[in-house]
C-alpha cells in the first residue's frame, strides 16, 4: 500500500525552537516568573479561547482584523489577543472571590493575524504583571513596578537597561495649558522626533497650524534634559497652573523618590517626558525599557497605570498598573542581535554510556545520581562509542561517565569533561558530592 | 454616557483557576517538568495552531468531528488535540538537526470540542514524553519509562499508585495462537471484564461464536494472577509457540528486569495482561499507572510504544516508547476526591504592612529581602490593619511584618506568625536567616 506523505511545516509567521533554543527561552521565561512571584504577584491561567463578545466588548478596530475567530456550534469564539482583555474579564468574573489589592502574573500564549514579517509573529507569550485595586490603588505601586523590571533584566543579563519613565498627565496638562484640545496628532508628530529630529517636527507642527510660540513652548518641553531631579526642576520652574499637570508632575515626584528606595539605582532609570504609549488606555504613569546598546530593538518591557481596568464587564471601579514583556519576539531580537548563547549547558549534567555488558550498571548508576536530584542521562542504544561522545557534545551535556569491567570491579567511575578532554576518577559519594545542587 | 456591560463568563467545558487553586495547579505542572528534565528530556514548544492537513493526516474519525478547525484566508488550521501529532510533525520536520534518541518532553494545551461533561475539557494541558529512536530503539528504554512514572507520582505524594505493565505482542499472539484474525471485539469484550465479571464475559464471548475450549483459554489467560515473576512463569507454561507471543513476552521479562534497577519497588508496579490501550497505535510496551485508593478515577498516567511515529510525514522510521499525563483532568478529579489541600501556603513567605508615616521604611525592608530571594508582599493601601492582616490570612502568607515607628526605631522586626498568631522579634540578618533558602 503506497502512502500519502503530509509535507511536515508549520503555519507562516510562528515560532517553533529546536530543543537547544527552546532551553534558552525557557530560561527567560522561568527568570521572569521567579521574579514575578519573588515580588508577590500570583499566577492565573485563562482559557486561550474567549467568547468573541468577550474580547470585542471594547470595540474591535485592528484587533478585530487581526483576530483568529470562528464559529462552533452557534458559538462565536476567537483566540485571546493580548492577557489584559481576560484579566479584565476574570477581575470582573471573580470579583467576589479576589482578594484587592490584586497582584496577578499571566505568562501565555496569545494569538494576532498580522502581516507576516520580521520580528512579527502571530502566536507569541505575553508575560504581563497587574497591581488591580478596588476603586484605588496607592500611587507607590508605580514605584515598585520599576523594580521588578530592574530586578528581571539585571538577573537575564543582557547589558545596560534603562526604564524610562513618564506620566500621562503632564502630556495631557501640558497640551491643555497650551490650548490644544486634541492632541493626537501633536503626540504623533511628537512620538517621531527620535527619528525625525527637532528641525522637522517643526514643520510638521506647523503644518498643525499651532502658533509659533506654543511651537516654540513645545520644542522647549521635549528638550528638557539633566538628571532626574534636574528634569523635575525643570518641569517645577515651566510654572504650568494646569491641575492635570500639577497632579501628574506630584505623580512623578513621588515616583521619583521611592522608586531608588526601592532599589533602582539613578543609572537605570530616566523621565522621558514625550512617551506617551497610545492615547486611549493609560491615564497615568508611562514605562518602556530600553536595551542602551541595542536601542534598535525598541522597548522590551512597557506598561502604565490605567482608571479603569474592566468597565466593559462590570460597575466596579477597578485602576491598576503593570507592564508586559512580549517574550517571543524579545527572544527572536536577542538571537537577531547576537545576545544569547544558544550553547549553554544542558538540563542534565551527566551522560552515562555502559559499554556492552554494562547496562545493568549504568542502569544502577543513573538510579543513585537521579535519586540525588542530578539530571542524568542514560544512553542505551548499540552503537560505535565516538557516536555517543558526540551526541553529549551536540546536546551540551557537559560531563559523561563510560561504565565498564574495570569501572564496576573497582566502583570508580571515570568522568569526562566535555570542554576541557579532562578525564577524573570519582567514587559515587564523590560524584553526587560534586553534582548535587 | 451609559455602557452596555458585557456578561464576564467563560466559555462551557474550559477549566479557570482562582489564584490559590493555580499555585498548587502550577506546583502538579512544575513536579512534572522537574522530573522529565531530571531524566534527561529536552524541551519543545509547538504552535497551538497547524495546518488541519498535518492534524488528520492520520485520518479523521472522532477526533476530526472534536477539532477546532477554522480557515484564515485559504488557510485550512486547526487547535492541536494532542501533543503525539505536533511531535511526530515536529521529528520529521527537524530530522536532520535532532539527536536520536530523541527524548523530548512537552507541557502544553491542547483542545478538544468534546461534548461537555463532568471531567472532560475542551481545553486540557498533557504533559508528554517520548523517547523517539532513528530506525531502531532499546527494549530497555521501555523499563526506564516506570521509574520516570514511580519518581513524579511518589514526589506527588497522593498516596499508593500502581503502574501496570502490559506487552501488545502478548495479546496478539494469543489471540494468533487461537486462530482469532481479529481481536477488536474481542478485547473490547475483555476490557470490560473488571465492570461486568467473568461470567458476562464469557457471555460475550459466546456471542462472538468463539469456540468453547477458546473461551476457558481466554478466561484462563485473564485469570493469570500472582507476583510479576509468577505471572511471568504463568506465560512462560502456556507454552504459546506463536513467535509475536514469544517476543512480547521476552519483552517483558526485560523490562520486568530492568524496572527494579531503575528504582520502581515490586509493589508499584504490576504485569496486567488485559490491559490494551486500544489496538492502532501501540504495538508494543503498554502502561497505565491507577492510585490504588482511587482506581475510580481511571489512569493517571499512560502510554506505551509504537513502531513508527511519524510515518505520515517522513519515510524514515522512528519508532519509540513514551507517556503522557492529562493534568487538567487529574487535577480536577484529585480536587473531587479531596485529595489537595489547596489551602497551602503562597508564594511568598512575608507580607509587610507598614503603618502610617512608616512606608519609607516598608520599602526598604521589602526590598533588602527581595535581594536575598524572599519572596515578599508589600501592602501599600491605606486601610484598617485587622483588614490587612485579613488580607494575609486569605492569600495564605504564612508571615506578617508590621512596620511602625518603634520598629524604625529599634530596627527590629516584630514577625506575626498567621497560623499560630505568635510573634516574635528579628533583627533584620536573623529576618534574612530565618526565610533564605
Amino acid at each position: 500500500m503506497s502512502k500519502d506523505i503530509v509535507r511536515p511545516a508549520i503555519l507562516a509567521g510562528f515560532m517553533e525552537l529546536l530543543p537547544n533554543e527552546q532551553i534558552m527561552f525557557n530560561r527567560m521565561k522561568d527568570t521572569i516568573r521567579k521574579n514575578y512571584e519573588k515580588f508577590g504577584f500570583l499566577p492565573i491561567d485563562t482559557p486561550n479561547i474567549e467568547r468573541s463578545e468577550i474580547l470585542l466588548a471594547k470595540g474591535g478596530g485592528e484587533t478585530e482584523q487581526q483576530m483568529y475567530r470562528f464559529e462552533r456550534g452557534k458559538t462565536d469564539m476567537s483566540l485571546r489577543f493580548d492577557l489584559t482583555v481576560p484579566l479584565a474579564r476574570y477581575v470582573a468574573q471573580h470579583y467576589s472571590e479576589l482578594e484587592f489589592p490584586f497582584r496577578r502574573y499571566h505568562i501565555g500564549k496569545v494569538y494576532r493575524g498580522e502581516r507576516n514579517q520580521r520580528g512579527r509573529f502571530r502566536e507569541f507569550y505575553q508575560c504581563d504583571i497587574d497591581i488591580v485595586g478596588n476603586n484605588t490603588i496607592d500611587i507607590i505601586n508605580d514605584a515598585e513596578i520599576p523594580s521588578i523590571i530592574y530586578s528581571i533584566f539585571k538577573e537575564l543579563d543582557f547589558g545596560k537597561f534603562t526604564i524610562e519613565i513618564n506620566n500621562r498627565r503632564l502630556l495631557s496638562g501640558f497640551f491643555n495649558s497650551l490650548g490644544i484640545e486634541d492632541p493626537t496628532y501633536v503626540l504623533r508628530a511628537i512620538d517621531k522626533v527620535e527619528k525625525i529630529g527637532v528641525e522637522k517636527l517643526i514643520g510638521e507642527l506647523e503644518k498643525l497650524d499651532i502658533p509659533k510660540d506654543n511651537i516654540d513652548k513645545i520644542i522647549n518641553f521635549i528638550n528638557i534634559e539633566g538628571s532626574n531631579n534636574e528634569i523635575l526642576e525643570h518641569l517645577e520652574q515651566l510654572e504650568i497652573e494646569d491641575s492635570t499637570f500639577i497632579q501628574g508632575l506630584d505623580e512623578l515626584k513621588t515616583i521619583n523618590k521611592y522608586i531608588q528606595l526601592f532599589g533602582v539605582p539613578e543609572s537605570h532609570y530616566k523621565i522621558n517626558v514625550i512617551i506617551a504609549r497610545g492615547l486611549d488606555y493609560y491615564t497615568g504613569t508611562i514605562y518602556e525599557t530600553f536595551l542602551d546598546d541595542h536601542r534598535n530593538i525598541g522597548s522590551i518591557c512597557s506598561g502604565g497605570r490605567y482608571d479603569d481596568l474592566a468597565s466593559h464587564y462590570t460597575t466596579q471601579k477597578l485602576p491598576g498598573v503593570g507592564i508586559s514583556i512580549g517574550l517571543t519576539r524579545l527572544f527572536d531580537q536577542l538571537v537577531y542581535e547576537g545576545l544569547l548563547n544558544i550553547e549553554e549547558k544542558a538540563l542534565t549534567d551527566i551522560l552515562i554510556i555502559p559499554m556492552e555488558g554494562c547496562t545493568e550498571e549504568g542502569v544502577k548508576l543513573s538510579k543513585k545520581l537521579r535519586d540525588e536530584d542530578i539530571g542524568t542521562h542514560l544512553h542505551l542504544e548499540s552503537g560505535r562509542m565516538g557516536r555517543k561522545f558526540g551526541y553529549a557534545d551536540k546536546l551540551n551535556i557537559p560531563y559523561v561517565v563510560v561504565i565498564g569491567e574495570s569501572e564496576i570491579e573497582n566502583e570508580i567511575y571515570a568522568l569526562r569533561d566535555m570542554k576541557t578532554g579532562n578525564q577524573e576518577e570519582y567514587t559515587l559519594a564523590e560524584l553526587i558530592d560534586k553534582f548535587k545542587k
